[in-house]
């Protein structure tokens, strides 16, 4: 797993949409200490808000990297880019992306990041190759988040939960699984990326040995129940071993996004198809609680649908966003 | 996917042990009329019992390919093979390999693969890219192995049906995901050499649209239950969208290879966990039969043990070895 080297200043290319800068506003909301300032073209009509910054002004004020902040459909890198990521090379700055272009075929960057001595990463790939899994019990806590489906969740309610643990004095780590995820942790493995044969063996990398009151938060991919990510999505279950698990759902969602011929199952029909196969590498797995998006609710309608969840499933229901993963942090340290 | 040149000679290396001669074998006993004869070192002592050819007889003779037909633990190509292998390449053939060590990881047999025009496949590493799983239905009718574990008759029990399904004057395709089967087929895809997020989308694309009385059998890898490989299992079923699933499975196996730790399920349980699965992708999935390598039972043995399994599970139970596989056949069929 490389380190990504902190702080970060945040680029926002020639962004027109503000949903493009998802990743930069992700970085801002979930690690505002390792961001400097942000920087775009001219054209560029999006601000997340921050200082801007040039990558020379951002490197004389200590940034590590820069991040390309932008998650753009199709996930290219335009060569209208290719200035201002020279210039961060050529202040010392590491290049970190999460496109699917990546950054180690524009030939004029390798080159450059070789001359500076600094580095590509491109963290949507991966370079590194994995051993099997062992199922090999290991020492510390895990807790994983998996959802009814993907893109409703399971990064927000592992962050929110690494923080609610250390808000109790608890020992956490988040352990990122996804592109954004590694940027906020500045590390992890993007674990869609990994060669098929090897999915259960990284997770098991990702999240080693620790101490045994130590919680290792894990960040859950994809679904059990869609037809193109399942596989990702239980190989990451058994290389993790969570002891708990914590179930995002969005009740607006009735089918896959994307794929509307597949319906989401029932909350109780979901965890307990994750929780036996949670228990081919873990046999005490519990679940733990359960995240809800409730943004489509009124106050009233989501104390109705707290309430009906809990009352179905037996654990507390959250809404990190509405009053916090505290009710949940309590039932993993059964206090 | 390419398309294997056949037909093969069977290279032996320096084998000194039967077991290592496992692909090749598989290859004189699935593919008989596509293998030529088998070559190996002075220092060897296995052979398959075929036609002694140097690689220039065997291409006079219309060989496409020499075949590495040994599988040894670490999977490496040592340097005593390079000169008959680079005598196969001047004589105009494929090289064509499952090994670990990549063909191409040697420059030697890359240039004189260049000079002469001909291919190096490493058929256990993928160089193609897929689509992420769409879960769209397709035309045609598929049945795919499934096993307790791995390594216990996925393939024999596919290429058997496959065999019974074409005596029952069937159209019927093999369909290969693993390297050995990939080489009898002469095509197929090693899924579990595909990047993580694009396992379902493979197992589509190997498992094409095609006529409505067309049979797919689909040869399954790893096991819901191993804490390694289950995610490509997992994967490989959603993508291959089955309507009958054939449970394979060895009374003997208690755990799960190599892995002592995880207890393989009861056939009943192991059924239903498929099914549940596999009705993401096709609500219709049926489970057709049990698959049983029952060479460590006796006659009696067999008898009882299959009609117990057969009362159980409500499905033929055949052994392709023993009686083959035509109740499993009638029962697809419907006569």
């Amino acid at each position: 797993m490389p380190q990504l080297r902190k702080p970060y200043l945040l680029y926002l290319g020639d962004a027109q949409h503000p949903t493009d800068a998802k990743t930069a506003c992700g970085l801002r909301d979930w690690c505002p200490a390792d961001v400097v300032g942000e920087w775009s073209l001219p054209a560029a009509t999006v601000s997340v808000g921050l200082t801007r910054l040039s990558p020379a002004d951002a490197a004389a004020r200590g940034a590590g990297s820069l991040v390309i902040g932008i998650a753009s459909v199709g996930g290219r890198v335009p060569d209208s880019w290719l200035p201002d990521l020279e210039a961060a090379i050529v202040s010392g700055l590491d290049i970190v992306s999460g496109m699917h272009t990546r950054l180690t075929s524009f030939p004029s960057l390798v080159a450059a990041a070789a001359r500076h001595g600094v580095s590509l990463h491109d963290v949507r790939h991966s370079t590194t190759t994995f051993p099997a899994g062992t199922g090999i019990k290991r020492s510390g806590l895990r807790v994983a988040t998996v959802g009814t489906d993907c893109a409703l969740g399971k990064k927000y309610t592992a962050l929110a939960l690494t923080n609610a643990l250390h808000a109790r004095g608890q020992k956490a780590t988040f352990r990122a699984t996804g592109q954004t995820g590694i940027m906020i942790a500045g590390q992890g493995i993007a674990i869609d990326a990994v060669v098929a044969d090897f999915i259960a063996g990284a997770a098991e990398v990702l999240s080693p040995a620790n101490d045994s009151d130590h919680w290792d938060v894990i960040e859950g991919q994809g679904s059990l129940f869609h037809p193109a990510y399942a596989g990702v999505t239980l190989g990451l279950l058994h290389g993790s071993q969570p002891d708990f698990l914590v179930l995002c759902h969005d009740p607006t969602r009735k089918t896959i996004e994307y794929r509307p011929g597949f319906p989401i199952p029932a909350l109780s029909v979901a965890a307990e198809q994750y929780l036996v196969n949670a228990r081919i590498t873990n046999r005490q797995v519990q679940l733990a609680g359960v995240s809800i998006n409730s943004s489509s609710l009124g106050d009233e309608e989501w104390a109705r649908y707290r309430e009906q969840v809990g009352q179905e499933l037996g654990v507390p229901v959250c809404d990190p966003l509405r009053g916090g993963m505290d009710p949940i942090v309590s039932r993993l340290i059964g206090v």
